[in-house]
């Protein structure tokens, strides 16, 4: 592509930490950038709550504007980049920007699993891109995988670790023992969780980016409340070191599959997130501390794996530029990169039909027949042993039981069925299983 | 993007293991593939060697030619698949391709690192694609990702394991302690290797690849030429043993480095291939079997990690389909995907400049003052020593040494003293060590 005389004028709505760091590499790679696109890319405005507020970056005199809206609506605009985050403002912001012809680049994970055929929907109708690499997984490239090198494929599963806070705490109580609070203080005394860790901890942010996942794996609409949620709050350092027991690890996991229809029915979508033991063995396994990964399996390519830094500043907006070259040279070739693909349109499955398997550790009375009366429990309901352990422990016992896999329905019900049974003391630790072949 | 009534013809080069499953691809996805695409992609014919040959897949009646020249030459013909590898008749049909209008998909490593520009050329001047996701690392996305996800960010370093074959010979030898040629033995006898495994064992298949890599990284033409190749027919059982000792792994990598200009000059390119034993804890370390992986540091990013299967039929044709279904929306759109970025036109450091660090084992006479001894040629060459090991056996030692980074020229200058040393008995180990912060 020849170099254009005309410079692409870029707004930035946001400047916390990913905006910063975006307008830091828009002014330090400013010459590569040009090269790239093939016009100069220049900072015509950066859009702030605060005009006085401290920053990570200095913001070249006169860019500063309170008044976003105004901002994505100029002439000079042709990309905006949204880091604000959030539904509104962000939302309006983007509708605007789209309408006014200019072309967007978005890191917002909860608008888009929220609304995002709105704004796939405005974008089209403007003729403009709406980029979002950055919303999922920080700086790793997955979504431009999953809709373009993935596009002569057909994925079937993706599970991924997509938020670092709880990779980390997990982590922690994997190594050191620790139990779930202990290991939350720590994140939050090195900066890794907020003093409100909700969104992380109870699995909404990685719900976010499951949906956004499972839409483009499976060219359907998912939102996020199509999503089934847990999160790790309740995960115990008993379920830790069961997982350990089996060579397993516990992995707060988004988990989107591709479910054929039985007998000839229509394929449907799962999508969940929740922890889950997976083994040692599994390449997700050793994803350490605050990282990300997304482990991807296609009919043809196999089994895939992106690994890198889910959060950050810089690594975010490094996928922020990333898309902001491609929006640009489709702006200066006066087209557009794939838009939505809903095509599929496919049924997304409730928790209860969504198929998965259980460990369960029982704490049981040591005397015969313990073993034959539980493995009956999990027969009344349909659900297939795969192996059991027994431990005695003088007055009593416990037991592991992994099932094969059921549906979830099946396997709530058998736990629930095995807390009413006498000779069951307690569940201690009930933890569903991924990553194994069936 | 609505679809469209005109169909789009693709012509397939080659029927072997690749070729035959973008043939089963393209029809068995071929609904999938018109919705992606945003029209149909059809099947228009097949070249091949012999008619007559055995297949892994049914061909349509009709659709095979041995006349490849003839067939892409046809006007129904918009996207050709180039599978047939080596050099020619691949360079002559994909030129003669471009000139007759149609965008092409190739997976020919040795062709585009030996002659790339030729090809980038002759697509510019017809105004259609290139794409050659599969030329490296098979199905794992990884030029996709280095030329787009990260366009906005700096490259400074791409080590990968492309070379599956290797991976798998050196993985053995680093499980089960055997030599080099049993290894082999073991790898040809399970198709992991060829009868004449020179391309893979001698680094040249992951040279060519290297190349690739480097070119799109540094935004500079890098050809096979350039590349620095040295393989692992002479990694023996100590090496592996002595690389265990220091808790890591021998690997055949492929490296590409972005070197700052000293004192303000211009940046330069570092690209080589070789064994190089880098720490179990290292993302690569758990690379097993015949598996790839591309590890990727950027300035802005950090580190990141790409990984699957690096061969094999069915996950090079995924890599293929997804471009094929790049080129063709852009082949709708009547656009192209950007060209070669060679903008940065960075010069290609000799081996002797580029700067690596060595693991050094040395069987010395067990006397006083013989590690000063050692020391001291490792600083006539200006190499500073970061730890040495010293074990004593009886009569002899043994020195391990570990350098911090030199020159290349100043770290083999400083074996080759070693080696004329009367202290010194024998050089039992020399190898590069990777993946560890200086």
């Amino acid at each position: 592509m020849k170099e254009s005389d005309k410079s692409l004028g870029v707004a930035v709505l946001g400047c916390g930490s990913v905006g910063s760091q975006v307008v830091r590499l828009l002014q330090e790679q400013a010459g590569d950038l040009a090269a790239r696109v093939g016009a100069p890319v220049e900072l015509v405005g950066v859009a702030v709550r605060r005009l006085d507020a401290a920053r990570e970056v200095e913001v070249p005199e006169g860019l500063l504007t309170t008044d976003a809206a105004a901002l994505v609506a100029r002439d000079d605009v042709d990309l905006v980049v949204e880091v604000i985050g959030g539904i509104e403002p962000a939302r309006g912001l983007i509708l605007s920007a789209l309408e006014h012809g200019a072309s967007v680049v978005t890191a917002n994970k909860a608008l888009l699993a929220e609304d995002g055929p709105t704004l796939f929907e405005a974008a089209e109708k403007a003729g403009r891109d709406i980029y979002y690499e950055a919303a999922v997984a920080g700086a790793i490239p997955i979504l431009r995988p999953l809709r373009e090198s993935l596009a002569g494929d057909t994925v079937t599963r993706v599970l991924g670790i997509v938020n670092g806070t709880t990779n980390f705490i997990l982590d922690k109580m994997d190594t050191s023992g620790a139990g779930f609070g202990d290991a939350l203080q720590e994140a939050q005394d090195l900066g890794y969780a907020e003093a409100d860790p909700t969104a992380d901890v109870e699995g909404f942010d990685a719900a976010a980016k499951a949906a956004i996942l499972a839409s483009l794996a499976f060219h359907s609409r998912v939102t996020a409340s199509d999503v089934h949620r847990e999160g790790i709050s309740e995960v115990t350092a008993a379920d830790v070191a069961s997982a350990r027991d089996m060579d397993s690890v516990v992995k707060l996991l988004a988990i989107c599959e591709l479910r054929p229809g039985a007998d000839g029915g229509e394929d449907a979508v799962a999508v969940r997130v929740h922890p889950a033991m997976i083994p040692r063995s599994h390449p997700l396994a050793s994803v350490r501390e605050a990282y990300n990964a997304v482990f991807v399996e296609s009919e043809a390519a196999g089994q895939l794996m992106f690994y890198g830094p889910g959060a950050g500043g810089s690594p975010t907006a490094s996928a922020v530029l990333g898309d902001l070259v491609t929006v640009a040279r489709n702006r200066l070739a006066g087209t557009r990169g794939a838009g939505e693909s809903a095509y599929a349109a496919r049924a997304v499955l409730s928790m209860g039909e969504s198929r998965t398997r259980y460990h369960v550790a029982i704490d049981v009375d040591d005397r015969a027949g313990v073993l034959a009366t539980v493995a009956l429990a999990f027969a009344e309901h349909d659900v297939s042993i795969q192996t059991v352990r027994q431990e005695g422990r003088g007055d009593d016992a416990q037991l592991v039981v992994v099932s094969h896999e059921a549906t979830d329905a099946q396997l709530s019900a058998t736990v629930a069925h095995l807390r009413t049974m006498d000779i069951v003391r307690d569940v201690t630790s009930v933890m569903r299983v991924e990553g194994v072949a069936e």
